[in-house]
């Protein structure tokens, strides 16, 4: 069983980290065809962290992980931080095999979602 | 003439920095029909801050700005600071059109993008 494991970076605003619940939710139904199994975890500042997440996503009988970052660039956070957590975390998990998407930045899609963002901003300023 | 300035938040590290450049570049050729000016900004942490960015692309002749958050949720940063020095930095150029775009969650392309994503994961942990 092939599962992703959306990774944000979690906030203090409890709507921003119900809007990564949402969108794995909307990944959910819409990678079905892919992926038999998709959750969310954070960094930092929010439930469920990453050692979690992935445990969940084991007890949901995953035998694959894609840990997706829902980050931007490239930073320490995404560098580092996560790969240092999600390799601990595999240690524990040795029959799983577990795998780290790149940033969203990195996409060749990203050009399309900002040309087309940039088409609907609305909220006037000044 | 019409400008973009993507805004990113700045990080310490220079390489990440740099990549939201290399993106404000690759914008600048993918959106040149749409858009005659296209620079970069960042929150914090890094050179060129947002009121300066504005001042440049207005420098450049643009008339209309699109200040494009390049956050992937809405988090404080997005709902509160950013608009917040848009919109003091708007107060100095009352002739200027300036707009803000949704952060890039919010586009209908992101599942698109995250799924292309997790198909490129390749480095495997444990």
């Amino acid at each position: 069983m092939k599962a992703i494991l959306l990774v944000a970076h979690g906030s203090r605003r409890t709507q921003s980290n119900d809007e990564v619940f949402s969108l794995a939710d909307k990944l959910r139904s819409n990678s079905a065809q892919q992926f038999d199994i998709v959750n969310a975890a954070f960094l930092e500042l929010a439930e469920v962290l990453i050692p979690d997440g992935i445990k969940q996503c084991v007890n949901d009988g995953a035998t694959s992980i894609i840990v997706l970052p829902y980050f931007s660039n490239s930073g320490r956070h995404v560098v580092e931080d996560i790969p240092n957590i999600v390799s601990n975390t595999a240690d524990q998990h040795p029959d799983i095999v577990i795998k780290i998407a790149p940033h969203l930045g990195a996409s060749d899609l990203m050009m399309d979602l900002l040309i087309a963002s940039a088409d609907t901003a609305e909220s006037k300023v000044a």
